[in-house]
């Protein structure tokens, strides 16, 4: 769109259809026209079965028609319902609760925490930081709210955390403004599937600390937790959280839940916002500003969803019950993401270093025109930077056989 | 608070919890302390029978248990359902569907759809008009996104709609702003009960067109039909959609719809917004930048919400039994309306002109005191300006009667 016509332009670029969904919808499309077996549609960030299908945790569903008609319809208080508030700390951390203080806020999804953060704890103008592969809404976020976004590099040659571009970057920022917000999603990074290593945790925390020497800076570290779940046995996933114990005054940890992928809830809009602090009064702070920001954007937050959580937390059956139900999709994901390592190994692909979640990332050049091409195969995937993220998530282990050859064959391998 | 310590201060005044879920737990708090009885909370923007439960369509329940997994779990497309976006246009407008090009948006609630408005349509530091009795939330709104909200006087000394007033505010804005956001709550304006007679509306749209005369003008005109269903008879109350037709380029009406009152779901977070306006680009532009707002805010909407208002509008028995339910919650709502008025009357209160929907105001000098001084008598209601806004949606027909004695004696009649 070159010209404004009602709507203001503000400092945002939008390029009509979001990208994400437009290659899904061309997927749809061509299985629409071709049929479903002759297109692989490797976008949706969605647990999908071999047939296509959105795979639902039962028990989750029958706690969804269980609620009474109050638990379903009533408002819930602007910053959540509290059993929701309380537990959703547990869902986060287990046994690996930080030191400190902690409060949380209901938002709907992981987005809502993102765009609350940015509104409260950065200034119009200012930049934003995360990796260099990142998933594409952090810019519309940014963009949305007058921020600017820059990137570090995630990965050095050996295909660990660049611990040296990350620090440089928080540097180079915190030299020219006052506070930075740093966006990190973890474990089970999208779209690369990469988890830090638990010295690569404590390097973060330690370049962390170094920079808040400075206590005229403020440092806003927040992880985006969204694929915790999928991101391995549950208690190693989480043993990092208790790092972020005991971090000076100004270091403000967010951690953001989503009930999308952990409890198969996308359409409900459920998610969490979550600080760590060693201050009372800056933990009463983020209650404030985020309830305000709450209020004053979408009022408050999906009911019946809050009320699912509760439930499974305060009921050892019922939290036994889901936990084997999400091993069993866990599994089905880590099966496939095997699967097309091997393949893809096979024919000479370079992938971003995938430790779990829904995503891998195939590193080629020219990623737009190589996914265009294999669009043509039948092959959809969404390209991002130099590469093309794959949703393990939603392509069956067959299907993730075949591809790698396919993506070889476009690059030219 | 005094002192920001890691949030950025902005441009907001931010004064701890929301005004009206406060002193709503302030009743909470005293009903446990001296018994439910003894209390009267009447400041809940919800239907609550006799006993004080929230009166849900049990229609609307039936229909919630009965969505598929898929329905109720997978993403909703970022603008929404296309089933929900069709129907929503019916639910909304009825048998008046404006002429001009319509398209809508979900949203979460009418809030999402005031929040995307004052973010696309005015820019930063604009002022946003509205009436002088407002529902709080449009300050917070407006203020988290840097605007100013300014007011006109919404009554004349016969209490018909201060046209005078209206004309010369919008006048006085856009002489010194390109573009105007009109924010008018109607029908059965929270928290007077108002609502424009028909030729009220035809002026309304005069001073909008005259102004509109001045092409290097965009103004928005945004209606709030969140009380729309308890607003009257279902024809009647939307008739004055029909002079939204044919109006100049430069005149944007967006409606906003909500499933909190009239589906009594407020706790599933849906509405949407529908745009008005005789050009096909105005109406592509308006989905494409709310479809960017979405997706860099709350993402998407509330799909089994959706589904429930798509269901309905797709089966013709479905809605009649709907529509039965609604009548009969909204019988309710008109008998105590009915009495409350009839004992003001009787003990000499003044009230704003109510016409339907969950609230009466009675105008008192210092409401804030004497609303205090009433929460010692146990009635609980919203200081709003210059008068104490009563929710007859949440209080029975025989506390109706008690509370006007209770306020003329507080006020000193």
């Amino acid at each position: 769109m070159n010209k404004y016509l009602m709507a203001v332009p503000g400092t945002r670029q939008i390029s009509g259809d979001d990208k994400i969904f437009g290659i899904s919808k061309a997927a749809q499309d061509m299985a629409a026209e071709v049929g479903a077996d002759k297109v692989i549609n490797a976008t949706i960030g969605a647990l999908l079965d071999d047939e296509g299908n959105l795979m639902v945790m039962p028990s989750i569903i029958d706690i969804y028609r269980s609620l009474s008609p109050a638990e379903i319809a009533e408002y819930a208080p602007i910053a959540g319902v509290p059993s929701f508030l309380k537990n959703v700390k547990k869902a986060v951390f287990g046994k690996y609760t930080p030191n400190g203080y902690i409060e949380s806020v209901a938002t709907p999804g992981g987005t809502g925490a993102i765009r609350n953060t940015i509104q409260n704890y950065s200034a119009l103008g200012d930049t934003v930081l995360t990796t260099d592969w990142f998933w594409s809404p952090y810019k519309n976020i940014s963009d949305e709210l007058g921020r600017k976004l820059d990137t570090f590099t995630m990965f050095d040659a050996d295909k660990n955390l660049n611990l040296s571009s990350f620090s440089s970057k928080v540097e180079e920022i915190l030299s020219r403004q006052t506070q930075l917000v740093i966006i990190f999603n973890a474990p089970a990074h999208n779209p690369t599937g990469f988890t830090p290593s638990d010295s690569e945790w404590d390097s973060i925390v330690d370049i962390l600390k170094k920079n808040a020497d400075n206590t005229d800076k403020k440092i806003i570290f927040f992880i985006d937790a969204a694929y915790i779940d999928f991101a391995g046995e549950e208690d190693a996933s989480r043993a990092f959280f208790s790092k972020f114990s005991d971090l000076p005054e100004n270091i403000l940890v967010i951690v953001a839940f989503s009930m999308s992928k952990g409890y198969t809830l996308y359409g409900m809009r459920s998610g969490a916002m979550i600080c760590v602090t060693p201050s009372a009064d800056i933990a009463a702070e983020f209650k404030t500003v985020n309830m305000f920001s709450n209020r004053a954007t979408w009022s408050n937050g999906t009911r019946p969803a809050m009320m699912i959580l509760s439930k499974i937390f305060e009921d050892e059956t019922l939290y036994n019950k889901v936990a084997a139900e999400r091993a069993e999709f866990r599994k089905v994901l880590d099966d496939r993401a095997k699967v097309f390592i091997e393949y893809s190994n096979k024919y000479g692909l370079e992938m971003c270093p995938f430790k779990g979640g829904f995503f891998i990332t195939v590193l080629c050049d020219n990623a737009e025109e190589i996914g265009k091409k294999l669009q043509k195969e039948g092959v959809f995937m969404v390209p991002i930077g130099k590469g093309l993220r794959f949703a393990v998530s939603a392509v069956s282990e067959e299907k993730c056989k075949i591809v790698p050859e396919k993506i070889a064959a476009a690059i030219g391998k």
